[in-house]
Protein backbone atom coordinates (compact mmCIF):
# COMPACT_ATOMS: atom_id res chain seq x y z
CA UNK A 1 0.00 0.00 0.00
CA UNK A 2 2.08 2.90 -1.23
CA UNK A 3 -0.36 5.62 0.72
CA UNK A 4 -1.10 5.37 4.60
CA UNK A 5 -3.86 7.28 6.38
CA UNK A 6 -2.07 9.78 8.44
CA UNK A 7 -5.11 9.68 11.18
CA UNK A 8 -6.50 6.93 12.54
CA UNK A 9 -10.36 5.87 11.77
CA UNK A 10 -12.29 4.45 14.94
CA UNK A 11 -14.06 0.88 14.32
CA UNK A 12 -17.27 2.51 14.30
CA UNK A 13 -16.50 4.80 11.82
CA UNK A 14 -14.91 1.73 10.03
CA UNK A 15 -18.44 -0.59 10.50
CA UNK A 16 -20.41 2.31 8.75
CA UNK A 17 -17.93 2.41 5.91
CA UNK A 18 -19.80 -0.28 3.57
CA UNK A 19 -23.35 1.39 4.11
CA UNK A 20 -21.26 4.73 2.88
CA UNK A 21 -19.81 3.37 -0.04
CA UNK A 22 -23.63 1.59 -0.84
CA UNK A 23 -24.89 5.02 -0.81
CA UNK A 24 -22.36 6.87 -2.36
CA UNK A 25 -22.05 4.16 -5.02
CA UNK A 26 -25.68 4.42 -6.54
CA UNK A 27 -25.05 8.62 -6.53
CA UNK A 28 -22.02 7.76 -9.04
CA UNK A 29 -24.14 5.52 -10.62
CA UNK A 30 -26.79 8.34 -11.26
CA UNK A 31 -23.90 11.45 -12.12
CA UNK A 32 -24.78 12.89 -8.93
CA UNK A 33 -21.48 15.03 -8.63
CA UNK A 34 -21.94 16.95 -5.38
CA UNK A 35 -23.93 16.14 -2.06
CA UNK A 36 -24.54 18.02 0.65
CA UNK A 37 -24.30 16.67 4.16
CA UNK A 38 -27.92 17.34 4.16
CA UNK A 39 -28.97 15.69 1.67
CA UNK A 40 -27.03 12.79 2.35
CA UNK A 41 -28.72 12.57 5.55
CA UNK A 42 -32.19 12.71 4.24
CA UNK A 43 -31.21 10.05 1.94
CA UNK A 44 -29.42 7.81 4.38
CA UNK A 45 -31.82 8.76 7.65
CA UNK A 46 -28.98 9.25 9.85
CA UNK A 47 -28.17 13.05 11.28
CA UNK A 48 -26.33 15.30 9.12
CA UNK A 49 -23.99 16.24 11.85
CA UNK A 50 -22.78 12.24 12.01
CA UNK A 51 -22.05 12.11 8.11
CA UNK A 52 -20.15 14.91 8.90
CA UNK A 53 -18.08 13.82 11.60
CA UNK A 54 -18.00 10.62 9.64
CA UNK A 55 -16.91 11.85 6.13
CA UNK A 56 -14.62 14.78 7.33
CA UNK A 57 -11.89 11.98 8.50
CA UNK A 58 -11.35 11.61 4.43
CA UNK A 59 -11.86 15.39 3.20
CA UNK A 60 -13.13 15.48 -0.35
CA UNK A 61 -15.32 18.62 0.58
CA UNK A 62 -15.39 21.79 -1.00
CA UNK A 63 -16.03 25.17 0.27
CA UNK A 64 -19.03 24.99 2.97
CA UNK A 65 -22.42 25.06 0.87
CA UNK A 66 -20.63 23.48 -2.05
CA UNK A 67 -21.25 19.53 -0.49
CA UNK A 68 -19.44 16.62 -1.18
CA UNK A 69 -17.26 15.44 -4.26
CA UNK A 70 -19.01 12.03 -4.58
CA UNK A 71 -16.79 10.61 -7.08
CA UNK A 72 -13.39 11.50 -4.95
CA UNK A 73 -15.37 10.37 -1.30
CA UNK A 74 -16.57 6.75 -3.07
CA UNK A 75 -12.90 6.16 -4.31
CA UNK A 76 -11.20 7.33 -1.08
CA UNK A 77 -13.31 4.98 0.63
CA UNK A 78 -12.95 1.66 -1.66
CA UNK A 79 -9.50 2.50 -1.07
CA UNK A 80 -9.93 2.30 2.69
CA UNK A 81 -11.68 -0.55 2.26
CA UNK A 82 -9.48 -2.39 -0.25
CA UNK A 83 -12.11 -3.17 -2.79
CA UNK A 84 -9.77 -0.22 -5.25
CA UNK A 85 -8.34 -3.59 -6.55
CA UNK A 86 -9.22 -7.18 -7.38
CA UNK A 87 -9.59 -10.03 -4.67
CA UNK A 88 -9.52 -13.67 -6.09
CA UNK A 89 -12.07 -15.81 -4.64
CA UNK A 90 -13.40 -19.35 -4.82
CA UNK A 91 -17.07 -20.69 -3.13
CA UNK A 92 -16.63 -24.34 -1.35
CA UNK A 93 -20.18 -25.69 -1.72
CA UNK A 94 -22.05 -25.55 -4.40
CA UNK A 95 -25.40 -25.48 -2.83
CA UNK A 96 -28.26 -23.14 -3.14
CA UNK A 97 -25.97 -20.00 -0.65
CA UNK A 98 -22.55 -21.01 -3.04
CA UNK A 99 -24.78 -20.67 -6.05
CA UNK A 100 -26.45 -17.65 -4.52
CA UNK A 101 -22.78 -15.87 -4.34
CA UNK A 102 -21.31 -17.27 -8.08
CA UNK A 103 -24.91 -15.56 -8.82
CA UNK A 104 -24.64 -11.94 -7.54
CA UNK A 105 -22.88 -9.65 -9.75
CA UNK A 106 -22.80 -6.93 -7.16
CA UNK A 107 -19.45 -8.96 -5.64
CA UNK A 108 -17.82 -8.74 -8.80
CA UNK A 109 -18.80 -5.02 -9.52
CA UNK A 110 -16.75 -4.95 -6.81
CA UNK A 111 -13.41 -6.63 -7.52
CA UNK A 112 -14.51 -9.65 -6.12
CA UNK A 113 -13.79 -12.10 -8.52
CA UNK A 114 -14.78 -15.60 -8.29
CA UNK A 115 -12.41 -17.73 -9.89
CA UNK A 116 -14.41 -21.09 -9.22
CA UNK A 117 -16.92 -23.43 -7.20
CA UNK A 118 -15.73 -26.41 -5.54
CA UNK A 119 -18.17 -29.77 -4.76
CA UNK A 120 -17.26 -33.01 -3.26
CA UNK A 121 -20.03 -34.24 -5.39
CA UNK A 122 -19.11 -35.38 -8.68
CA UNK A 123 -21.98 -34.94 -10.36
CA UNK A 124 -21.33 -31.14 -10.57
CA UNK A 125 -17.86 -30.76 -11.55
CA UNK A 126 -17.38 -29.69 -15.10
CA UNK A 127 -20.44 -27.47 -14.82
CA UNK A 128 -20.77 -23.64 -14.75
CA UNK A 129 -23.17 -21.45 -12.43
CA UNK A 130 -23.10 -18.11 -13.57
CA UNK A 131 -20.08 -18.45 -15.45
CA UNK A 132 -18.37 -19.76 -12.64
CA UNK A 133 -16.83 -23.13 -13.40
CA UNK A 134 -17.25 -26.03 -10.73
CA UNK A 135 -14.70 -27.98 -9.71
CA UNK A 136 -13.76 -31.01 -7.37
CA UNK A 137 -12.47 -30.64 -3.72
CA UNK A 138 -9.84 -32.49 -4.12
CA UNK A 139 -7.88 -29.84 -6.49
CA UNK A 140 -8.56 -27.03 -3.86
CA UNK A 141 -5.30 -26.72 -2.15
CA UNK A 142 -3.35 -26.75 -5.35
CA UNK A 143 -5.99 -24.42 -7.36
CA UNK A 144 -5.31 -21.82 -4.76
CA UNK A 145 -1.54 -21.77 -5.29
CA UNK A 146 -1.99 -21.64 -8.83
CA UNK A 147 -5.00 -19.29 -9.05
CA UNK A 148 -3.53 -16.41 -6.74
CA UNK A 149 -6.94 -16.78 -4.32
CA UNK A 150 -7.36 -14.49 -1.25
CA UNK A 151 -10.57 -15.30 0.08
CA UNK A 152 -12.75 -18.79 0.14
CA UNK A 153 -16.04 -18.45 1.11
CA UNK A 154 -17.53 -21.68 3.05
CA UNK A 155 -21.37 -22.72 2.33
CA UNK A 156 -20.88 -25.41 3.90
CA UNK A 157 -22.62 -28.19 6.61
CA UNK A 158 -21.00 -27.40 9.85
CA UNK A 159 -18.32 -30.57 10.21
CA UNK A 160 -17.40 -29.73 6.47
CA UNK A 161 -16.71 -26.07 6.74
CA UNK A 162 -14.25 -26.56 9.63
CA UNK A 163 -12.56 -29.70 7.60
CA UNK A 164 -12.01 -27.34 4.34
CA UNK A 165 -11.27 -24.24 6.96
CA UNK A 166 -8.20 -26.16 8.01
CA UNK A 167 -7.06 -27.22 4.32
CA UNK A 168 -7.39 -23.96 2.79
CA UNK A 169 -5.46 -22.50 5.88
CA UNK A 170 -2.89 -24.61 4.90
CA UNK A 171 -2.79 -23.94 1.65
CA UNK A 172 -2.27 -20.43 2.58
CA UNK A 173 -5.54 -18.12 3.11
CA UNK A 174 -5.79 -15.81 5.31
CA UNK A 175 -9.66 -14.62 4.67
CA UNK A 176 -12.30 -17.00 4.93
CA UNK A 177 -16.20 -15.94 4.81
CA UNK A 178 -17.72 -18.22 6.68
CA UNK A 179 -21.86 -19.44 6.29
CA UNK A 180 -21.94 -22.43 8.26
CA UNK A 181 -23.61 -22.21 11.79
CA UNK A 182 -20.28 -22.78 13.36
CA UNK A 183 -16.78 -20.58 15.07
CA UNK A 184 -14.01 -21.41 13.17
CA UNK A 185 -11.21 -22.25 15.33
CA UNK A 186 -7.83 -20.72 13.30
CA UNK A 187 -4.90 -19.23 13.60
CA UNK A 188 -5.06 -15.56 14.64
CA UNK A 189 -3.65 -14.00 11.71
CA UNK A 190 -6.61 -16.02 10.15
CA UNK A 191 -9.61 -13.21 9.41
CA UNK A 192 -12.83 -15.02 9.49
CA UNK A 193 -16.18 -12.50 8.36
CA UNK A 194 -19.25 -15.00 9.80
CA UNK A 195 -22.62 -14.75 8.27
CA UNK A 196 -24.59 -17.10 10.80
CA UNK A 197 -27.83 -16.64 9.50
CA UNK A 198 -29.74 -18.47 12.18
CA UNK A 199 -28.59 -15.76 14.90
CA UNK A 200 -29.75 -13.11 12.60
CA UNK A 201 -33.15 -14.70 12.67
CA UNK A 202 -32.99 -14.59 16.43
CA UNK A 203 -32.15 -11.11 16.75
CA UNK A 204 -35.34 -10.55 14.95
CA UNK A 205 -37.37 -12.58 16.83
CA UNK A 206 -35.64 -11.32 19.99
CA UNK A 207 -37.21 -7.75 18.67
CA UNK A 208 -40.55 -9.04 18.01
CA UNK A 209 -40.90 -10.70 21.71
CA UNK A 210 -39.39 -7.57 22.92
CA UNK A 211 -42.09 -4.95 21.24
CA UNK A 212 -44.37 -6.84 21.77
CA UNK A 213 -43.59 -6.35 25.81
CA UNK A 214 -43.81 -2.80 25.34
CA UNK B 1 -45.92 -12.37 27.33
CA UNK B 2 -46.84 -13.57 31.03
CA UNK B 3 -43.01 -13.75 32.34
CA UNK B 4 -41.64 -10.30 32.95
CA UNK B 5 -37.45 -10.09 33.20
CA UNK B 6 -37.30 -8.34 36.53
CA UNK B 7 -33.41 -6.78 35.53
CA UNK B 8 -33.22 -5.11 32.53
CA UNK B 9 -30.52 -7.00 30.02
CA UNK B 10 -28.37 -5.05 28.68
CA UNK B 11 -28.26 -4.52 24.71
CA UNK B 12 -24.65 -5.68 24.56
CA UNK B 13 -25.25 -9.21 26.18
CA UNK B 14 -28.73 -8.95 24.26
CA UNK B 15 -26.19 -9.45 21.06
CA UNK B 16 -24.21 -12.14 22.37
CA UNK B 17 -27.31 -14.30 23.30
CA UNK B 18 -27.74 -15.99 19.93
CA UNK B 19 -24.20 -17.54 20.01
CA UNK B 20 -24.69 -18.58 23.78
CA UNK B 21 -27.93 -19.87 22.74
CA UNK B 22 -26.02 -21.98 19.69
CA UNK B 23 -23.65 -23.06 21.83
CA UNK B 24 -25.93 -24.66 24.65
CA UNK B 25 -28.25 -26.47 22.15
CA UNK B 26 -25.05 -27.92 20.91
CA UNK B 27 -24.47 -29.08 24.94
CA UNK B 28 -28.52 -30.27 25.24
CA UNK B 29 -28.25 -32.30 22.18
CA UNK B 30 -25.10 -33.92 23.33
CA UNK B 31 -26.87 -34.96 26.92
CA UNK B 32 -24.68 -32.71 28.68
CA UNK B 33 -26.78 -31.73 32.11
CA UNK B 34 -23.95 -28.85 33.36
CA UNK B 35 -20.88 -26.95 32.13
CA UNK B 36 -18.49 -24.62 34.29
CA UNK B 37 -17.89 -21.19 33.11
CA UNK B 38 -14.69 -22.57 32.49
CA UNK B 39 -15.36 -24.92 30.34
CA UNK B 40 -17.56 -22.72 28.25
CA UNK B 41 -15.09 -20.26 28.52
CA UNK B 42 -12.28 -22.76 26.23
CA UNK B 43 -15.41 -23.97 23.94
CA UNK B 44 -16.53 -20.32 23.08
CA UNK B 45 -12.61 -18.71 23.25
CA UNK B 46 -14.18 -16.29 25.34
CA UNK B 47 -13.17 -15.07 29.46
CA UNK B 48 -14.76 -17.21 31.86
CA UNK B 49 -15.65 -13.84 33.88
CA UNK B 50 -17.29 -12.49 30.84
CA UNK B 51 -19.37 -16.00 30.67
CA UNK B 52 -20.11 -15.27 34.28
CA UNK B 53 -21.66 -11.77 34.15
CA UNK B 54 -23.39 -12.70 30.60
CA UNK B 55 -25.29 -15.59 32.23
CA UNK B 56 -25.56 -14.69 35.31
CA UNK B 57 -28.06 -12.44 34.29
CA UNK B 58 -30.36 -15.24 34.02
CA UNK B 59 -29.83 -17.33 36.86
CA UNK B 60 -29.39 -21.63 36.53
CA UNK B 61 -25.99 -21.38 38.32
CA UNK B 62 -25.74 -24.32 41.23
CA UNK B 63 -23.15 -24.21 44.09
CA UNK B 64 -20.15 -22.60 43.10
CA UNK B 65 -18.27 -25.46 41.14
CA UNK B 66 -21.01 -27.16 39.85
CA UNK B 67 -21.15 -25.25 36.89
CA UNK B 68 -24.74 -23.98 34.92
CA UNK B 69 -27.64 -25.62 34.09
CA UNK B 70 -27.22 -26.03 30.33
CA UNK B 71 -30.90 -26.76 29.91
CA UNK B 72 -32.30 -24.36 32.05
CA UNK B 73 -30.59 -21.85 30.72
CA UNK B 74 -30.55 -22.92 27.19
CA UNK B 75 -34.94 -22.06 27.78
CA UNK B 76 -34.45 -19.64 29.50
CA UNK B 77 -32.31 -17.84 26.47
CA UNK B 78 -34.32 -19.03 24.00
CA UNK B 79 -37.84 -17.85 26.04
CA UNK B 80 -35.56 -14.52 25.83
CA UNK B 81 -34.41 -14.39 22.27
CA UNK B 82 -38.81 -15.02 21.47
CA UNK B 83 -37.98 -19.07 19.92
CA UNK B 84 -39.67 -20.68 22.95
CA UNK B 85 -43.12 -20.14 20.35
CA UNK B 86 -43.29 -20.95 16.55
CA UNK B 87 -43.18 -18.24 14.34
CA UNK B 88 -44.68 -18.58 10.78
CA UNK B 89 -43.07 -16.84 7.87
CA UNK B 90 -42.90 -16.27 4.35
CA UNK B 91 -40.08 -16.08 2.19
CA UNK B 92 -40.88 -14.19 -0.80
CA UNK B 93 -38.39 -14.89 -3.93
CA UNK B 94 -37.41 -18.49 -5.11
CA UNK B 95 -34.29 -17.54 -6.03
CA UNK B 96 -30.99 -19.63 -4.54
CA UNK B 97 -30.85 -17.54 -1.28
CA UNK B 98 -34.87 -17.90 -1.12
CA UNK B 99 -34.38 -21.89 -1.79
CA UNK B 100 -31.69 -22.08 0.80
CA UNK B 101 -33.68 -20.54 3.31
CA UNK B 102 -36.45 -23.03 2.43
CA UNK B 103 -33.35 -25.94 2.86
CA UNK B 104 -32.30 -24.50 5.74
CA UNK B 105 -33.38 -27.20 8.45
CA UNK B 106 -32.30 -25.01 11.84
CA UNK B 107 -34.74 -22.67 11.20
CA UNK B 108 -37.42 -24.91 11.76
CA UNK B 109 -35.78 -26.76 14.46
CA UNK B 110 -35.70 -23.08 16.08
CA UNK B 111 -39.37 -22.56 15.61
CA UNK B 112 -39.60 -20.60 12.66
CA UNK B 113 -42.08 -22.35 10.54
CA UNK B 114 -41.86 -21.67 6.53
CA UNK B 115 -45.39 -21.44 5.45
CA UNK B 116 -44.80 -20.46 1.99
CA UNK B 117 -42.23 -19.46 -0.68
CA UNK B 118 -43.75 -16.74 -3.25
CA UNK B 119 -42.56 -15.84 -6.89
CA UNK B 120 -44.14 -13.63 -9.50
CA UNK B 121 -42.34 -16.58 -12.33
CA UNK B 122 -45.67 -17.94 -12.77
CA UNK B 123 -43.29 -21.26 -13.82
CA UNK B 124 -42.42 -21.89 -10.57
CA UNK B 125 -46.17 -21.43 -8.98
CA UNK B 126 -47.74 -24.76 -7.40
CA UNK B 127 -44.02 -26.45 -7.15
CA UNK B 128 -42.56 -27.23 -3.76
CA UNK B 129 -38.45 -26.24 -2.34
CA UNK B 130 -37.60 -28.65 0.47
CA UNK B 131 -41.15 -28.73 1.12
CA UNK B 132 -42.52 -25.47 1.01
CA UNK B 133 -45.47 -24.70 -1.62
CA UNK B 134 -44.48 -21.91 -3.83
CA UNK B 135 -46.87 -19.46 -4.90
CA UNK B 136 -47.96 -16.77 -7.17
CA UNK B 137 -46.61 -13.31 -5.40
CA UNK B 138 -50.07 -11.88 -5.66
CA UNK B 139 -51.52 -13.59 -3.51
CA UNK B 140 -49.46 -12.28 -0.75
CA UNK B 141 -51.82 -10.05 1.69
CA UNK B 142 -54.35 -12.28 1.56
CA UNK B 143 -52.11 -15.13 2.68
CA UNK B 144 -50.28 -13.04 5.03
CA UNK B 145 -53.93 -12.73 6.95
CA UNK B 146 -55.37 -16.11 6.85
CA UNK B 147 -51.92 -17.86 7.83
CA UNK B 148 -51.17 -15.87 10.69
CA UNK B 149 -47.51 -14.62 9.48
CA UNK B 150 -45.18 -13.04 11.58
CA UNK B 151 -42.15 -12.71 9.57
CA UNK B 152 -41.43 -12.10 5.83
CA UNK B 153 -37.80 -12.66 4.47
CA UNK B 154 -37.39 -10.71 1.44
CA UNK B 155 -34.96 -12.57 -1.47
CA UNK B 156 -35.57 -9.92 -3.96
CA UNK B 157 -33.48 -6.87 -6.40
CA UNK B 158 -33.66 -3.71 -4.35
CA UNK B 159 -36.74 -2.47 -6.17
CA UNK B 160 -39.18 -5.29 -6.27
CA UNK B 161 -37.64 -5.52 -2.75
CA UNK B 162 -38.94 -2.23 -1.82
CA UNK B 163 -42.46 -2.94 -3.18
CA UNK B 164 -42.87 -6.13 -1.61
CA UNK B 165 -42.03 -4.36 1.98
CA UNK B 166 -44.45 -2.10 1.03
CA UNK B 167 -47.21 -4.72 0.17
CA UNK B 168 -46.65 -6.90 3.06
CA UNK B 169 -46.39 -4.19 5.93
CA UNK B 170 -49.84 -2.71 4.54
CA UNK B 171 -51.24 -6.38 4.85
CA UNK B 172 -49.81 -6.39 9.09
CA UNK B 173 -46.52 -7.53 8.97
CA UNK B 174 -44.21 -6.02 11.10
CA UNK B 175 -41.15 -7.59 11.10
CA UNK B 176 -38.94 -8.18 8.07
CA UNK B 177 -35.56 -10.10 7.00
CA UNK B 178 -34.26 -8.42 4.04
CA UNK B 179 -32.02 -9.35 1.89
CA UNK B 180 -31.58 -7.12 -1.13
CA UNK B 181 -28.79 -4.54 -0.68
CA UNK B 182 -31.16 -1.80 0.29
CA UNK B 183 -32.13 0.12 3.16
CA UNK B 184 -36.39 -0.20 3.17
CA UNK B 185 -38.07 2.57 4.74
CA UNK B 186 -40.97 1.86 6.62
CA UNK B 187 -42.96 2.93 9.59
CA UNK B 188 -40.95 2.75 12.69
CA UNK B 189 -42.94 0.11 14.19
CA UNK B 190 -41.39 -2.24 11.57
CA UNK B 191 -38.51 -4.36 12.13
CA UNK B 192 -35.90 -5.18 9.92
CA UNK B 193 -33.31 -7.16 9.98
CA UNK B 194 -30.77 -6.71 7.31
CA UNK B 195 -28.40 -9.39 5.85
CA UNK B 196 -26.21 -6.96 3.91
CA UNK B 197 -23.69 -9.93 1.94
CA UNK B 198 -21.91 -7.02 -0.10
CA UNK B 199 -20.94 -5.27 3.31
CA UNK B 200 -19.88 -8.46 5.02
CA UNK B 201 -17.53 -9.26 2.29
CA UNK B 202 -16.15 -5.71 2.15
CA UNK B 203 -15.64 -6.17 5.78
CA UNK B 204 -12.90 -9.10 5.37
CA UNK B 205 -11.41 -6.96 2.66
CA UNK B 206 -11.50 -4.41 5.12
CA UNK B 207 -9.59 -6.79 7.24
CA UNK B 208 -7.73 -7.84 4.90
CA UNK B 209 -6.09 -4.60 3.39
CA UNK B 210 -5.71 -3.43 7.36
CA UNK B 211 -4.00 -6.80 7.79
CA UNK B 212 -1.57 -5.82 5.25
CA UNK B 213 -0.55 -2.59 6.13
CA UNK B 214 0.64 -3.95 9.60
Amino acid sequence: MEEKEEKKISAVVIRRLPRYYRYLGELVENDVQRISSKELSEKMKVTASQIRQDLNNFGGFGQQGYGYNVKYLYDKIGKILGVDEPHNMIVVGAGNIGRAICNYSDFSKRGFVIKGLFDNNPEVAGKEVAGVKVYNSEGIAQFIKDNNIEIVALTLPKVAAKEVANIVVEAGIKAIWNFAPVDLNLPKDVIVENVHLSESLMRLSYAIANQEKH
